[in-house]
């Protein structure tokens, strides 16, 4: 009887979440210009419904009384979650939660400005404010969950993550790359002196690049049934898993960057179409979390993406859309591109870890508090000069002000982007293992060895498992960096 | 306080209703034709949330209390609309709603497949609940309303529409297109005879026309920062009012009829875009009702759009874009085009009223109980034959199985769309009367004159008046199907 007012609460929620899904992805890609005050009161009443929906008091009763219910496996399971997420929802009072939301949207809104103008002076202030708030979520947090307050926050991520298992993981990985980084360069360095790189700048139409990419996606085992492709500012996967909205952005003058984050999106749109769709509605059906949905866009992106298997398919099919003939010799120093620079977003496999690194370091000192905001430029450039030989020091724009996790208050999700490529070099390694012969698959443009393999092990499963348990059970051991840094060994080892 | 209430309720309702306005647009135009399922869920569960919201026993009360408080003018019109709105949805009870949403799905899914079969037999007993349904909604709402039972039902669409008003109007019509409509072909054939319709038959690609489509949107005084044109298979007019979706279809064959949809789009959307947006999230400030929406549409499609004067300025808009030269004697006998057919869709705008006529009049003897469904094959060929000279009795699929709207319980909709043409006729004779020389803005493609006028006598009123009241305070005078005849005689009579 609880369970079934559970479930039925559940629906009405998910109605709403699609809702805010599509309306979230139309806004990005088919609203009109002057429709976005009305779409935010919009969004804003909805997810305020939903919220005073999930968290109405009699809910916690229902929980409980649930759990002395007769429920079959799936049910418990599922009770599991709601009790999860229930608890994720309902441990911060309703006046902290109002507090964060204005500290957060005002310095988001800030962010932007003061980004714009590389000004650290007057954007510091607004992120001091919501660093002490996180402080405070986080101690709230870790009260409710009984965990320690970083943990408490990377848990609303990554359910099942500990900083006392990941800092390890990032720690070997940062030590690696620190003499790895110098080496992949040199490699590079001594391969485009022995064959200079080929020009890619044709000129690439935009429809002719967007049917290459469909095709693709097609290939990878997107399902054109129920998803699609188009133009956004900044690349997503969006929308709910029945109709998966993905988007890229165009350059006429390169198709790479265009078809690499079609790639990209690619697997997180894998993901979301395959879970499993009879707990659509339950948090149980939905991804697990923020480093396995990323592992999966990572495995697309780079494992298939970058490997060289791959591209000895995807040549002929560049060839028939964009009519450039091109070699495995031309494409690969592109493909494999390495360098330094200050920008996360823009970085290559090799030294993107380290970027994550820096934010991770940084970030856990701010919630400790052992960090202030106004000693985090020193702290970026130190960080940043040790890794990456740059200096930010004159440039906050581009060292503590480059990103929108922290004045969103999005602190604990940075680590998942590592994870994610850590994971999905592990899963790739699995996949070697059970079949030795998979880049055949690969070269012949047959993904569903691959793609049975990860719908087994990972989709179907939705959210059954916490994140290290999934990862354990889909590769057969914990998470373990070694994967990730043969992977760059081969590819970028020269 | 109560007003307070109702106010903030419908800030909630208004949310809702955005996000199921945006789902339908995007459901006909950008979803995955696999998303259709999930799609159908969320809305219903949206729009039983909105009913459960919108019916709560409080909200009676709250109507109560507020009309007791001190309240502004426009807080009291609202009020109005509350109430009204209320108890139009709280008249039926809920078990009855059940069975006719029951009756009403089924009813029009089985609509779709015997028309496709032209299977009356097989259709026959699922409308016959249908009407035997809508005999004991009209009687509820009569009770509710203290009105007559099809005029109550006529009431949802267009507040205030009486059948003792309208009937003797489209009398009028019907015996004046009697003789007119034998003239308006007499007319064509003689005007044909004497120059042969030029043949438009060129090539015309899709972007092309969509650009021609939008230039044209622009000029007719819709705001494409506030709106957008796509494609679906029916065009309509969907979004909200700070971003419009309209759309249209396109054959390659020939480019008036998507020309011709954007343009009836259009003048639907005039109305949205200019409605007043201070009222958005009450119903007072949502548009009238249909046929007054209807006249916005017709106005923009017939009195402009296919007025001699407005071809004079789109001609080269047209060469500009499909770089096709016409002559004003090319494309009027098109724009012009009368003839005798079965579908009323496809009805020109001499012709159609007589559709209309008879779908109202077989459709009060239904809700009478005069006419049984049974009859209703003779009753419709016996019509069709006396208005138009055509027989449907071998082919039922053109004849009572033609439309959604009875399979779909609508019924009293029907006359909107004629009253809609009678309404577009009288504000352009009464725009003339105040700007004698408003040919002369369409041949310059100046709109302003013609939007002020309308926004302030018809757009800006948002649901003030009734549609009888709208009518008097735009045009000066009660609605009166004079205007429309002598319309169709200048443009039709030879």
């Amino acid at each position: 009887m609880s369970f079934a007012r559970l479930d039925e609460l559940n629906r009405r929620i998910h109605a709403l979440d699609h809702a805010i899904s599509i309306l979230g992805a139309d806004e990005a890609t088919h609203m009109a210009p002057g429709g976005g005050e009305d779409r935010a009161v919009s969004l804003a009443t909805l997810s305020g419904m939903r919220h005073r929906m999930a968290t109405d008091p009699q809910v916690a009763d229902w929980i409980e009384a649930a759990a002395g219910e007769a429920l079959g496996e799936e049910q418990a399971l599922a009770l599991g979650e709601f009790r999860r997420v229930h608890l994720n929802m309902t441990c911060l009072p309703a006046e902290f939660v109002e507090r964060q939301t204005h500290a957060r949207l005002r310095c988001a809104q800030l962010w932007r400005d003061m980004r714009a103008r590389n000004d650290w002076t007057g954007f510091a202030p607004a992120l001091e404010g919501v660093v002490a708030l996180v402080r405070e979520e986080a101690a709230l947090r870790a009260e409710a969950l009984g965990l320690a307050p970083y943990d408490a926050l990377m848990d609303l991520y990554d359910p099942g993550a500990r900083a006392a298992d990941v800092a390890p993981l990032l720690d070997d990985l940062r030590d690696f790359l620190a003499g790895f980084v110098p080496q992949a360069l040199d490699a590079q360095r001594r391969r485009l002196a022995a064959r200079p790189a080929a020009a890619l700048a044709g000129s690439y139409p935009v429809d002719r690049q967007r049917d290459l990419g469909l095709s693709m996606m097609a290939a990878l085992g997107f399902d054109l049934t129920h998803g699609s492709l188009s133009v956004s500012h900044h690349p997503f996967c969006g929308g709910v898993p029945s109709d998966v909205r993905i988007t890229t952005r165009y350059r006429t003058d390169e198709f790479l960057s265009a078809l690499m984050g079609t790639l990209h999106e690619t697997g997180h749109a894998l993901y979301e179409q395959n879970l499993p769709r009879q707990w659509a509605h339950w948090p149980l059906g939905q991804a697990r979390g923020m480093a396995i949905h990323e592992s999966q866009s990572l495995f697309v992106e780079k494992q298939i993406g970058r490997n060289p298997a791959f591209w000895r398919w995807a040549l002929p099919v560049v060839e028939r859309h964009l009519g450039e003939s091109l070699t495995l010799d031309d494409i690969l120093p592109h493909v494999h591109h390495v360098g330094r620079g200050l920008i996360r977003v823009d970085a290559d496999e090799v030294t993107y870890p380290l970027h994550i690194v820096l934010r991770f370091e940084l970030e856990r000192e701010l919630v400790a508090g052992t960090l202030e905001v106004a000693d985090l430029p020193e702290a970026w450039d130190a960080k940043m000069r040790a890794y990456l030989g740059l200096s930010t020091i004159d440039n906050p724009a581009d060292g503590p002000m480059q990103d929108v996790h922290w004045p969103s208050a999005a602190f604990g999700y940075f680590p998942s982007y590592t994870l994610g490529a850590m994971i999905a070099a592990q899963l790739w390694a699995a996949i070697q293992r059970d079949h030795p012969d998979i880049d055949d698959d690969l070269a012949a443009g047959r993904l569903d060895r691959l793609n049975d393999w990860r719908r087994a092990r990972i989709w179907s499963l939705g959210s059954r498992l916490s994140t290290p348990d999934l990862i354990r059970h889909a590769t057969g051991g914990p998470l373990d960096a070694a994967h990730l840094k043969r992977h760059l060994e081969r590819r970028y080892g020269g």
